[in-house]
């Protein structure tokens, strides 16, 4: 019998959801705003997931499928879960299980059971795959304790790094007018307290902003390292070692498996993913993962023939 | 002419003002709680400066003084500051002023008009005086942007310090344990998605406070550091460097002067405050710099010997 399956990919950015059947078709996708309940809020993240299922299941011409595997980034609390399991009612057969998005994203470069996946997004972690699940896992632990090397550490680091000469600390750097340029606040260099007016200016432009958004810094050092700027070099260094620490902390001999490089760092800076991540499969997006989630849930064995449908039949849907 | 003077020093913790005569002697002292309308909130603050300053002038039995200099820690905003001035009508005769804290705790360790402070609190910065006024200042960004070497930046460190090897990251290192104890935290190794229950419990804990709180954990250093502990002793390399480059930033040839330490962080540290700021006046309280900041707006000339009176008279109104 030829079931259908839902993988849904809620992210703080967006949510995305697809209808995949047990050979490995994707036959519909469906696709909503952020659905993270942690940084949109429960209401506006749960109804983010239920459009973009309804979208996916609606388009497959499907009618109600037979499972669904959900990767819901922030979605820990119980109360949460429930939200999303209510508002899929009527959607889905069986109760959906909720999976860890990093396996997601491990899952959309490998149909391998066992191996590993280093993510930078906004946030950072390694994590070991056995068996199709989470064995393990490093650092993730958020941008005020943890997430060394993730887009939200790059970015918070662009900002101290291109703020300090503005004061007459730290070294000069290309960060600097990266920095003032992307705020849009000209030098001024009036006083006010004791500061100039664009450090003023610039310091309350940074702190109207919720902290996490610093993350959208994170791609200047990047173009400052670019153009030779040593600060910049020495903050992708310190990022680079930060990450080949957490990867190293989940390795095993016993698990050979392939490395997955996830996360939105890593899949738009290749140079950067080959450095920390040697040799790793580049995944760009957690909705193939999320199918396979949906599948392996389902019983299917997806073996290499079926993740190649996956992907393929996946490619073509979103390109239309 | 003998004229009363109220200086006022709202921080975070306390608020303390005092009631000073025109020849350097305090009559009278009040206490309430924060005064800080960041983080107290607007009415919570202005009713603890008005409670600290009625105390003051009643215990003085001065009726209303004749002038008033407030430090007051976060009210940069004027809605904030004029509600702080319509709660002192009656108390004040005349319009009080609003001068930078870090000024009043200037004015703690010295009355020389010219010279330098490096504060290191819960933030820190470091700021030359020319004339009794803040002419520049370094640092004191805030806890996202900057604050190098504070208390919030070592409290942070050590949190990340701490957590790091419980998921197989970093060096080993004892602020581990003594950040686990300080949460009240057992060790568990059970395992919760990949994680131990105890690094489960210490994020849990940890993002349950408010993120200025992470620099309740900054003794916790000087505890590591002092048993030979090799991390914690890295920690305090870079905060010493960070906060000698801050100070640095303020100096000027022109301007010899004093140099006074300030803030919880090197106030309660004396072997770390001569390490960053050798030869340093150690200022622990900054109700002595209110006081003379009140008298030096009231057009009185604070000398050596008025300076020596402020103090002796302060310290004998506190001690009862």
């Amino acid at each position: 019998m030829n079931n259908n399956y839902l993988g849904l990919d809620a992210g703080g950015t967006s949510t995305r959801a697809v209808v995949v059947s047990s050979d490995g078709r994707c036959t519909g996708i469906g696709k909503a705003g952020s659905g993270n309940p942690t940084s949109a809020g429960v209401d506006a993240a749960t109804a983010a997931i239920r459009d973009a299922v309804t979208q996916a299941v609606t388009s497959a011409k499907a009618g109600p499928v037979a499972g669904a595997a959900l990767a819901v980034a922030g979605a820990g609390d119980p109360g949460h879960r429930r939200a999303i399991v209510s508002a899929l009612s009527g959607l889905v057969a069986t109760e959906p299980v909720f999976e860890f998005d990093v396996l997601a994203a491990y899952f959309s470069g490998t149909a391998a059971p066992d191996g590993y996946v280093l993510l930078s997004g906004t946030g950072a972690s390694a994590v070991r795959v056995e068996d199709g699940r989470l064995a393990g896992i490093s650092d993730g632990l958020g941008w005020l304790l943890g997430d060394v090397g993730s887009g939200f550490w790059l970015g918070r680091e662009v900002v101290r790094a291109g703020l300090a000469p503005l004061d007459g600390r730290g070294t000069s750097t290309a960060l600097t007018g990266l920095l003032l340029d992307r705020l849009g606040i000209a030098v001024d260099e009036r006083r006010q307290g004791g500061r100039t007016a664009t450090l003023v200016a610039a310091t309350a432009a940074l702190y109207a902003m919720p902290p996490l958004r610093l993350a959208d810094f994170a791609a200047l050092v990047f173009t400052a390292a670019g153009g030779g700027d040593q600060v910049a070099a020495g903050i992708l260094d310190e990022a680079a070692a930060g990450l080949a620490e957490t990867l190293a902390a989940v390795r095993t001999p016993e698990i050979e498996g392939p490395l997955v490089a996830a996360g939105s760092v890593l899949a738009r800076q290749p140079d950067f993913a080959a450095r920390v991540a040697p040799g790793a499969v580049v995944a760009t997006d957690g909705l193939a993962g999320a199918a396979v989630l949906a599948l392996r849930h389902g019983g299917v064995l997806v073996d290499d023939a079926t993740y190649a449908r996956v992907t393929s039949s996946l490619d073509q849907l979103t390109r239309v």
